[in-house]
């Protein structure tokens, strides 16, 4: 049985969640942000790959469910006031955006406008087809 | 005057804040999460360093104020759902939490513990004299 008492350490929001930040083990690159619940944190660490909470659709989230873009789990950080994850992730197919892009932070403020700075890497028809 | 129009482009939450990620320019590292309101980001486009909006104090917060470990803005990146920013920073004096560590992040979950993985630098207290 698991020990739970690393989910009691978590400062969740009145919601009961925690902010994920996933990281690319290797690279460093930040991958995406999403939102874990007590059992989403609890199966991720005991499954070893990135489950989430949907807050749009209110359901557990198994990143790459639909794609095959997995996240497996190198290891969980957590922050000073314990209410913010970092999820260090090996990420399968290198494609962690719904966009096709490998991260979602792919907008960057130049000239006082998010300008594009990355290129699809796949149609998102294709992975989720 | 400030082209405002990149404010516009971001989903705020209910309370008006969106969540920034700290990330070391150079290395790659993750400092630390915090929040930002439309007037820290707006300013902290204007000025370049980082300028928070504290929830608990329910003010600007402007990193480094206090401790002199400011934040200097190399890039700020916005991901897909334009609800989550990346502050890629020059962190000045090598710290960026309160704690005294480079990062806040430095609890890693190891069997089914949080456990401290890094050093304090500098002891808070003279960081905050």
């Amino acid at each position: 049985m698991q020990n739970t008492d690393f989910l009691n350490a978590i400062k969740w929001t009145d919601d009961g969640l925690v902010p994920a930040i996933a990281q690319d083990a290797e690279t460093g690159r930040i991958l995406m942000m999403a939102w874990m619940n007590r059992e989403s944190l609890s199966l991720t660490a005991e499954q070893g790959y990135a489950i989430y909470w949907s807050r749009s659709r209110q359901q557990l989230w198994r990143k790459g469910e639909s794609s095959g873009n997995t996240q497996l789990i190198r290891e969980i950080q957590l922050d000073c006031d314990a209410d913010v994850l970092i999820l260090k992730v090996e990420q399968q197919g290198g494609i962690a955006c719904h966009t096709g892009r490998q991260s979602c932070f792919y907008r960057v403020l130049k000239d006082g406008e998010w300008q594009t700075a990355e290129p699809v890497l796949k149609d998102p028809k294709e992975m989720y087809s």
